[in-house]
């Protein structure tokens, strides 16, 4: 059996605390415990397609393991299955380039490619994989949580950090004022932020994509409060959460520029509902872009060190279409197939929401 | 000369970090040192037009120093001399309640009223002391930091601090997308917080109220770090910020529920038109409500204690109508009058103005 | 079989970022979904002891969950089994008076007993429980995470961030001056902080209690870097940690006054070493209480909740003796006696080992 | 008149988060506003009398903005005009080598020097000036504020930003074990540290080296928040600070190996008396080196890039020999001699102290 003499590894999706610990300890481990070169990708699959990757030494990774962001680079638009391109008529057309993938995999003798990304990035993984052959090994990255294959992914602590640090920094602002204060966070379809979150800074009511919620019931938890004396409620959104069926569906569509979160979304929907509803002052906040920066958390470098470590020896042991997950306390492998087969989403009857319930959180319903 | 033997004080206007901290500090002045009485107001002027207020004592103030929010309530709506009332047909209309103020401040025996507030409230503070004879004493409070009568105000550097650190986050995602964010942060008609988080945080365009700005000039700078390489920009617009004549306004109504602001307002203005004009994807971000909140910064800690002393030592100077300040190392009074005639605002060719132009940043001119 | 009325809870042993979780998620969770009152024992079992609880309502707990230390107070010298005592001589003896702590549960009613604690606070609830009968769940604590029938306890991811984030702080210091700077880590007999802490800061010797160290090989690796012209090193230092045999073994005996760590303990024994032997300067620091005070985590508040709500279900179904654990994503019960037969250690062989090395780190070996 | 060609720049003494914040303003300034050369001297004065130097372009000083340390090296032992040697007879001999750095600068023709650093650091700045007429110009740096000439250095604000969170995170243990913790803070022989950041903290005692404390007054301290029911108290302590004469006087002798501080220094000999003398359970901490390292706050970038902007405009003006500083709102310059002449210390009857004892602060006198 051939050796693995030379690793590539890419980015891709949307920014994520821990991409450069996991860029550093594939580097570290490659070099140091197996002699192997690595070279980064830059800006995810389409330096594959456009052959821009470049060597990666000690010391090109050296002190980027608290930094936010990747130093690769990462683009969420260049699906080479699927790549964009301007026809002679000015149209946007979109064709197969995987080939050229094929190439610059087999010029650059790369034999084995980590692929660090989420559900779209280990879509075209495991695409490749089957249809070409080429060696991946994935690695699973979102903020969300919402991949399969694993308990959890790098990103998400983090993501949820400052989620809950700035639900604490409005609850001031909510007392003070008597106010109701909504708190939209990101999460796609699954509401896994908003729901640890939500019970990390002690929301009142939280609002999932997975649990359509009606207002009536919103107005109740807040219409009970205020009988108790509270004259103040927090409601944390996930910005996918949707009224049950009957009220319009405000649900996001990623890169819409019609999309409705965009000019306020769901949050700014409840907020002036709720308002008009009790009478009772509202605000709201799109938390956004800074749930995805910064530093990641130390729970979230150790986990991105221990996947970038044992990508590598996946890659060293051949599992190719596999994806390195946590299982428990266990760093375990899995299909790419599998693990994007279906998205993780939070279930109604799991025990965050019953704990949620138990001190008195509403979902809506 | 009659000795002052009960203050009274409120906090009034949007919440602010370091509010607790000055209530604190007068409470244990006046009662350590002066043997003096404290009676706090419930909810701002409110309380004064509806008889809310409650002895306060050394345990009501323990602990609450690190605080966010004010343990007293607040409210901005609540202005005596034009206080809203239904009236038979239903319809809002406003009525000068002033009487009821003097009331409740005479038969409480209050000697002196600490207002702690911003120009709204210490407009009204000032028309109680001119009007009625109310012993007012003043303590500026604004995130803004556009109050005359004080070199800074306590919370502007908590709601700098939040700001800078979102910068610093979005920084990373700005980078490995290659893309231009652009950050909203508070400041209403003032543009400090947007002036100072920009130069703290490295923004390559910084937009402010009082620099109306012209898309063509940030597109220049946008265009000139490309050529260089640099293939991201981070805009910190304030929440004030105004392209300049001949393109529509979008200035912010404090609490229009029409509001642009509100649908997105002047940083969604800016991205949209940047990316039209440049290609470059871009994002915005309205920081909002998580600047005003949460446990103040140390600087704001020891200025709110300072501000909560001198008001006391000015109460018992009988120093009314006048308002504590920071002038260089050193707590000041100044009249309220003249500390509210004028908002206090960034000077075009002031030094942080000059500082920022040095090391590169553009204001879109 | 009779029905859970009144639940007593006690908090004992160190402070422990969650605890006051812990009292919310129990109180919230008896009141609004079972209706079972709560009490509040104060100071640990010294609250037994000496008849000190007080009924806990919402109120009480109202707030509370953001907040550090616990509202309950503790103590970690009371064993009821062996309570100190000055007799008549003036000598300090040791009584069995945990007859007192029958009375008081018998005398409130309490039908269950919550005790939240470590290691000690555990055998303690254990003896009650097999010699008395008291109804005891136990619900694990500790930063140390040294404690067996749970992956995790809350209280280690916030200690694990202040940690890393000081361990930050000062690799600019060492990066800047050139030098080896030493950090020593809470956990007592355990190397679970500085194992961790040391990855996530990107440590290059990590010397834990598991395994014992040799300067020697401390010095090799720091030779190596210089060699590599990298010109700093960070040592990340248990509290715990031993150098092999043959040299003196500065084992911490927690609260005794000789205790060499008092008097600069572990890092200064290993900084003042490494300096003579390399001749670079050296400066250790000793983090202490820090990691174990201020605001817990999100992860920490979510585990904390989780804990409170399982613990009183557990007392709703009788399972007395037992003690509530996190296991993969589930909260489950194990015996108390089973829980602390061993401590937790960190093993070797085990994988965030494994980790650490592949990326270069050395454990002294 | 000679105009301004090339500027070189050194950053001296101890690790202080802003200094990359200076550099980078200098070099941007330099090169955009003046096209002026910009070379960085490696690990402060020891570049100058090695010839260590490298030119930095506006690409090295990209993204240094918000970390911390120094990316041009530093050394505190390198003073040109008593250079540390080791003679034939191997011993530590010292000879002046100040035409050692006159060199450097001719030959690499620097037109002017930017000395960033403390009072070490500009006291050799102001010899070389005086001395040899080398074109410097100072700007000062120290976390513990202690230098004339400024009413405020960078770096101060971030290390009093870390002391007060720490102080924020022990005072729940203070209070859930009804401890007495003593937390010690750096500042050499000034209390700036301890001052502010004990008034923001709510220390009950802060003892500083300006003002000789007693035991026994500390105890009285106490002793009346026991009496009023507070079952614990906060002290923190000046790394400087001093009992008043008759006791031992235990001033920290920098970088002296026997320097009891070392050993558990004054916050070791303040905690064990109090101990004694209460029979309350005390614990210490010292804080150490996190003060001096990570990110700068807001604060401080903006101060230091204030610095930076202003040191460029003085070489460029020829203001030689002069440094700095924050006056109030503005920068100005003062001569290094003056600004250096005597230490800033904090005066026992300035506006801070009288607002410490106003809120109940004892200083131990």
């Amino acid at each position: 059996m051939k050796k693995i003499k030379r690793i590539g590894i890419l980015t891709g999706g949307g920014d994520c605390p821990g991409l450069n610990a996991v860029i550093r300890a594939v580097v570290d481990t490659a070099i140091l415990q197996y002699g192997i070169e690595v070279y980064g990708i830059i800006d995810g699959y389409a330096g594959l397609i456009n052959k821009q990757l470049r060597k990666l030494g000690l010391k090109d990774v050296s002190g980027i393991l608290p930094r936010g962001g990747t130093i690769l680079g990462t683009s969420n638009r260049d699906n080479p299955f699927k790549y964009p391109e301007i026809n002679a008529k000015g149209e946007k057309t979109y064709r197969d380039v995987s080939e050229r993938v094929i190439k610059t995999v087999e010029y650059n003798e790369l034999d084995a490619l980590i692929t660090v990304g989420g559900d779209g990035t280990q879509a075209i993984a495991n695409q490749l994989y089957e249809k070409h052959g080429i060696p991946v090994v994935g690695v699973p990255k979102t903020i969300d949580n919402d991949l399969n294959g694993t308990d959890i992914t790098f990103g998400f602590d983090t993501a949820l950090t400052i989620a809950t640090s700035s639900i604490d920094k409005i609850h001031s602002t909510a007392e003070s004022h008597h106010r109701i204060m909504v708190i939209e966070v990101m999460g796609r379809y699954a509401g896994w932020i908003a729901l640890e979150a939500g019970i990390a800074g002690g929301g009142d009511v939280i609002l999932l994509p997975e649990i359509p919620f009606r207002m009536e019931k919103i107005k109740e938890k807040t219409d009970n409060r205020t009988k108790k004396g509270k004259r103040f409620s927090l409601i944390v959104v996930a910005e996918g959460a949707k009224p049950q069926g009957g009220e319009v569906v405000y649900l996001r569509k990623v890169d819409d520029p019609n999309d409705p979160i965009r000019l306020g979304g769901i949050s700014k929907y409840v907020g002036d509902r709720i308002e008009d509803m009790t009478g009772i002052e509202t605000r709201y906040t799109i938390l956004g872009h800074v749930q995805r920066g910064g530093s990641p958390t130390a729970f979230d470098r150790v986990l991105a060190t221990r996947f970038g470590f044992h990508a590598v020896e996946a890659a060293i042991k051949k599992k190719f279409g596999y994806m390195v997950g946590l299982r428990g306390q266990d760093i375990k492998t899995t299909t790419i197939k599998e693990a994007i087969a279906l998205p993780r989403k939070v279930k109604p009857g799991c025990d965050l929401i019953k704990t949620a319930l138990a001190v008195g959180t509403s979902f809506g319903i």
